[in-house]
């Protein structure tokens, strides 16, 4: 958990210190903007630094705010006061380490701020997104972060995301987007990373690349399944088919596919798994085969989880920022309540992935 | 996703098939009530075989729901009726294993009975739990999980929970309960299965067994603990301070610890993780010394993490029903719906935990 310090640097935010001037109650917003008859929204905006300020007003409101000790610590506040402000997070699930890094990003970020969160998973169904959606503006969320469900994204439904934004509610896409709508977003370039996977194991002489590939449609999969195939045609390497098999992103659902692999007349000399998982289970089927990794197959896994330096031997993977989407996506969140509605645009940050190369894929 | 036919077998629900009759509209409960001149909830009680309701009535409302196409799938309904009920989960953390499996669980009984869930996470804090509970109530959830959070099990603070009891809102812990508070949990016997995986340490002729613990005050830290003292007692064996060391469940946190073990005069034949992750960071570190597992060091985990049976040498680890903590966590709070207040008392379910051998632990 960061302190309260750290995340004002982090978002240029005000430090405020206590002073003598403390009294029974701690100083509210509401107690500046009376004292400078303005507006508690001119007075958040000052000590948040705004750029649309002006110069003086911030730098009296500021002073006067750390004179008399007031603290934006909103969790403490809410224990007098009695209330927080909600915000909703809709994910597909929360069975892999990237959703749980992410939530974790978002957490770090807004719960020191005083935000509780509202964690929604839809199962990748579309008509619980939409019922958690309508919930969450019932229950008056200040802002909902969404990564799409897969059925959402498939069937191009958005009424329910309209909806959201005529409530003029912040809506913030994390991870999975739908790239037409017109929001703010935090997403990863899995497609940079899957080529950079491929291109590694092509310049490390290797030739028949396989790709255990993610269920068919979903973007995530996908994307990576792309990067795979420009990346074997960059360098004219042939596609062949018999080297691409489905899973279901589990470390069992890559066993049988693995096994075909090594069945084939012309078995390949490399696997690039759509995740750690899969990953792991192909590295079982390799051993068990009596081969060697790197030597005989490299493994490439995808998501970069906490175990893949530890297991033997180390997983080559790409990593993805999952805890960076929530910090951001936090900030973009900010960024909304600091601005007025007409001077606000649509932010697009796509995070870069990165090949993390470890034992499982070199040539020794 | 379990079928919505599957979870009536699991719970008694009776089957209703569609029949010819369906008209335009689907037939709801209030439908057959009026049928029958009796209430809604009567109607509810025949349909789940509840034991108060009398045999005669069960039959004829069972029948009659069957041959006019009733479906109990309330996530359909509500996409006519725009409206379903909203159940909370709170929980220390969302980053394991254990926790998404229980969600899980809790999700595939209750999701398809027409449900939604509303995740908070705490990270052990007191004053976020206190904050999710009333906000959960003013949301007006129809039932509250609760796996308590480490500062408030320590504090020694039930109000909040006192405050759910009050407001006749089903209150159920999950995993983590408090002890002396009176209402219904599901929870694992942690200490068995650490007192299990001694047993097959010592009983395969390991005479050190260093013990790589969770955080001190954790109470999943200290059953484990409790669990590997007893058992080496039982078997008369020292206790030996110098092998007992914290880590904090990451799997980073073990390189140091393990480190330190093989740095003794006389180290450790065998070593018992808090959880998968600290004991695959201690296989690294047993590798590199030049050391074979399990020949000269067995390891075993806790968690039976899906990975656990994948890895080289396959991990020894004592699996905890994490998924069946959410189903009959349900089964507890649909029980509670279908009972008077009177007539319904707390239940406590201990689910056992299992040890399940493999590679790591063998002796060859």
């Amino acid at each position: 958990m960061q302190t309260f310090e750290k995340i004002c640097n982090n978002f240029g935010v005000i430090k405020n210190h206590k002073t003598e001037m403390n009294s029974q109650r701690p100083v509210t917003i509401k107690d500046i903007a009376k004292k400078f008859k303005c507006s508690p929204s001119t007075v958040s905006r000052a000590l948040n630094d705004h750029h649309l300020i002006n110069e003086d007003t911030r730098k009296n409101i500021q002073e006067y705010a750390q004179k008399v000790g007031y603290q934006r610590n909103l969790v403490s506040l809410s224990l007098l006061n009695k209330k927080t402000a909600s915000l909703g997070v809709i994910v597909p699930n929360i069975s892999s380490y990237q959703e749980s890094a992410m939530i974790d990003g978002l957490h770090s970020v807004l719960q020191p701020l005083g935000y509780t969160l509202n964690i929604c998973v839809t199962n990748e169904q579309y008509i619980l997104e939409t019922e958690y959606v309508e919930k969450l503006l019932s229950n008056r969320v200040e802002g909902i972060f969404l990564s799409v469900s897969q059925e959402t994204y498939d069937a191009g439904h958005y009424e329910h995301l309209e909806n959201v934004i005529k409530r003029k509610v912040p809506l913030i896409f994390i991870d999975r987007e739908y790239e037409g709508f017109e929001t703010s977003r935090v997403t990863i370039d899995d497609y940079f990373g899957a080529f950079a996977a491929i291109e590694h194991l092509v310049l490390g002489g290797r030739k028949r690349i396989a790709h255990l590939k993610g269920p068919n449609g979903l973007t995530v999969s996908e994307q990576r399944f792309r990067g795979y195939i420009d990346c074997l045609k960059k360098y004219n390497l042939p596609i062949d088919e018999d080297l691409i098999i489905n899973t279901n992103f589990r470390v069992e659902s890559s066993i049988v596919p693995t096994t075909r692999l090594f069945d084939l007349p012309n078995p390949p000399d490399a696997i690039f798994g759509v995740n750690d998982q899969v990953a792991i289970g192909a590295m079982k089927v390799i051993r068990e085969r009596g081969l060697q990794i790197p030597k005989d197959v490299a493994v490439i896994g995808f998501d970069n989880s906490p175990i893949s330096p530890y297991i033997f031997p180390s997983l080559t993977s790409v990593a993805r920022p999952g805890r960076r989407i929530g910090t951001e996506a936090s900030r973009l969140f900010l960024n909304y309540l600091n601005a007025s509605e007409d001077e606000f645009g649509v932010e697009r940050i796509v995070l870069p992935s990165e090949l993390i190369i470890r034992e499982s894929s070199l040539n020794f």
